[in-house]
């Protein structure tokens, strides 16, 4: 491939004009593959934030008659990405906190079986999360390990899963190397043993058709600020099955979660539905945030825009094994596109000083994760075929240049 | 006291420029009582959450370099208002998951102790709180009770510490009728009970100089949104006292809590000193504003505002018995300036349809609370002693004229 069949494929990129709702000219001349961590501002954002705060003014205190449905509201807008039926989906807290909500109340729902399957190789907030809620109901976490850094495949997890599993916590797209469960065959071994399902969608919502009813998910977590653009910090999300939704039982009794919050009666009575998961008052500001930048994922089509991002990857790992591979770096993402997601990863003894000197350059903005992996996130609301293209040139010629090592530069996913 | 002796009040008030800090036009022609419930946008934080914005877009993953300290650094700016030294306040989730942290952690602290006391009487979000807590560690939550709606006297509470009680959690000034508790004397008792004590800070922070290394509290949550006017939703906050930090260990294991994040290890160790109790990635823009509204109340100075809003508490409980006393209200907030907190409460049977009134003809704006009170919140920053003369004019001209029952309003704390 040359950089004009890039071009090429730009041209007739039905998506390509996703790319006018970001204003990306200021983030400088490096190329971003980070949108995977955290997503730039789309056009609509800004302005849906400076709505919110002139609406706070006018309205005041009024305003919470309408603000009050926001983490349902835009919890339903939120389903229709990730294949939910309305009433499931609630945006509000941190996906840290809202992974402790469902995990803990899946674990309530199986008082009799004591273990707790996750994959060692799973992003750091959900392994502790878990390894905290095992700590505190004496179970025992299950980390299935993940020798090659594939993330565990589907078989060796399931055969993890027994009649002493109470809960199977996975993230749909591994974050590290891109790599994507069958999240249906999971689903169903998981029933099969008796056990309640928690899909970490992190790397999956906006990215990738995903379709939690269909699978007959449990239990989801996300984040908005990846794929989704609502901005850094912005509200997580968590799904419920509706037919579970008034047995499980979530720890933090919050009014929010209240069935009457205004009657502000004696007793906690956990309102009927998705509302039982929500705990304080939400975060107005950011809500909005995350209905505006819905609205442009929604516009694109998440069908379309998956269909992109295997372009991409596809492009990003042809060009990496034929520029970086002679240089000693190796795709550690799958080759097969039913079993990736959106972003491809990279590694090499040196990913840590190759990484920094291509983000210190001003070329390509990419994530290291530990111990020696670069992750490219192509995000095919805004990134180009010629960028992939552009950014493995870059990164062959910094490689083959020289990198050295330095000090650790910090980085949030 | 005629309307001229209220101006007169005005013309000297040493914190009346502050007012120019906000723009209340927007507000339509109806006195602000309820700044206890939601503060209006001061000037600077529309500006602030702008440029929050423009931050995001400007350096996209790179401005976690900076953002990553803001619950610290905010917490530490939040500390001078409520008397911490810095290193003991966060400003991260809500409130409600705030004191789901600090409760749960206090505890773990106490496993031989079975009693958590509270107040009957105390806001519901902490005594659904509590009460989770209570059935999930199999403990007794015993609220002591609040006939007389003035909040619990400090002799009654504190009769109810025991050898027993593992955790005392209090409000410091009661939501409903403004009574404030003698916070030192109660957490002595405490202490000497050997019981822990979480005070919420919700309707004191920013209107009271509070004193909490003084008091020696073990641990304290508190929100942004009221006398802080950070926004609708906008984060909490929690105070954890520099000796017990490394010895509380909070339920929540998330990443942000981890001693080092980035290096994702297998295992969650706990992070040294106040950044053990945060959770996940915390919200970028919400803590730029909460950072832009603290500026506004320290350059006033707390101990400014307290003594305004004795003025003004005192002129709207001088006014209530002379011109709502003979209409049959009744001023439930303590007499005694040192026995209450920033807002005044008026019962009535008519409570309700009477509030509703006067909202609806854009008169005042206050807060009904079940039963009976309408509560009025004059945020020194920006109410002046005019209008807490003309608000108490018009709830007299409104209940004399007659007001009706009918179907209930939404409103927020």
């Amino acid at each position: 491939m040359r950089r004009g069949d890039a071009e090429a494929l730009d041209r007739v990129d039905p998506v390509a004009r996703m790319r006018d709702e970001f204003d990306l000219a200021s983030g400088g001349g490096a190329i971003y593959m980070n949108g995977n961590s955290l997503g730039p501002p789309p056009r609509a954002v800004p302005e849906a934030i400076s709505d919110a705060v002139v609406e706070w003014g006018k309205r005041l205190v009024g305003g919470w008659d309408e603000w009050i449905d926001l983490p349902a509201r835009v919890g339903d807008r939120l389903g229709r990405l990730v294949g939910a039926a309305a009433g499931q989906i609630a945006v509000c807290d941190s996906t840290t906190v809202n992974l402790y909500k469902v995990a803990a109340s899946a674990l309530g729902d199986r008082p009799e079986r004591d273990v707790i399957v996750g994959s060692a190789g799973d992003f750091p907030t959900d392994r502790y999360v878990l390894q905290g809620l095992a700590a505190a109901t004496g179970r025992r976490l299950r980390l299935v390990d993940d020798p090659d850094l594939q993330g565990p495949a589907e078989d060796r997890l399931v055969e993890a899963f027994d009649h002493r599993t109470a809960l199977v916590c996975l993230s749909h797209i591994d974050f590290r190397t891109g790599r994507r469960l069958d999240a249906a065959a999971v689903t169903a071994a998981a029933h099969r043993a008796g056990a309640l399902i928690v899909w970490d969608l992190a790397h999956s919502a906006g990215s990738f058709p995903v379709r939690l009813d269909e699978w007959e998910a449990d239990l989801a977590v996300g984040c908005t600020y990846k794929y989704l653009n609502a901005g850094p910090g912005a509200p997580g999300f968590l799904y419920v099955r509706a037919e579970i939704q008034d047995r499980l039982r979530q720890p933090i009794w919050g009014w929010f979660g209240q069935a009457e919050p205004f009657a502000m009666g004696p007793r906690y009575e956990p309102a009927r539905g998705i509302a039982s998961f929500l705990t304080g008052t939400p975060g107005v500001v950011g809500l909005r945030a995350v209905e505006a930048a819905l609205a442009v994922t929604a516009a694109a089509g998440v069908e379309r825009l998956w269909a992109k991002s295997e372009a991409l990857t596809s492009l990003l790992i042809d060009r990496a094994d034929e520029r970086l591979g002679p240089l000693g770096a190796r795709v550690v993402t799958p080759r097969d596109p039913s079993q990736r997601g959106a972003h491809v990863s990279i590694a090499h003894p040196s990913a840590w000083p190759w990484c920094r000197a291509l983000i210190e350059r001003d070329l390509v903005v990419s994530d290291f994760r530990p111990p020696d992996v670069i992750r490219l996130g192509p995000a095919p609301l805004y990134t180009r075929h010629v960028d992939c293209f552009d950014a493995i040139e870059r990164m062959a010629d910094t490689l083959a240049g020289g990198v050295d090592d330095r000090a650790p530069l910090r980085r949030v996913t």
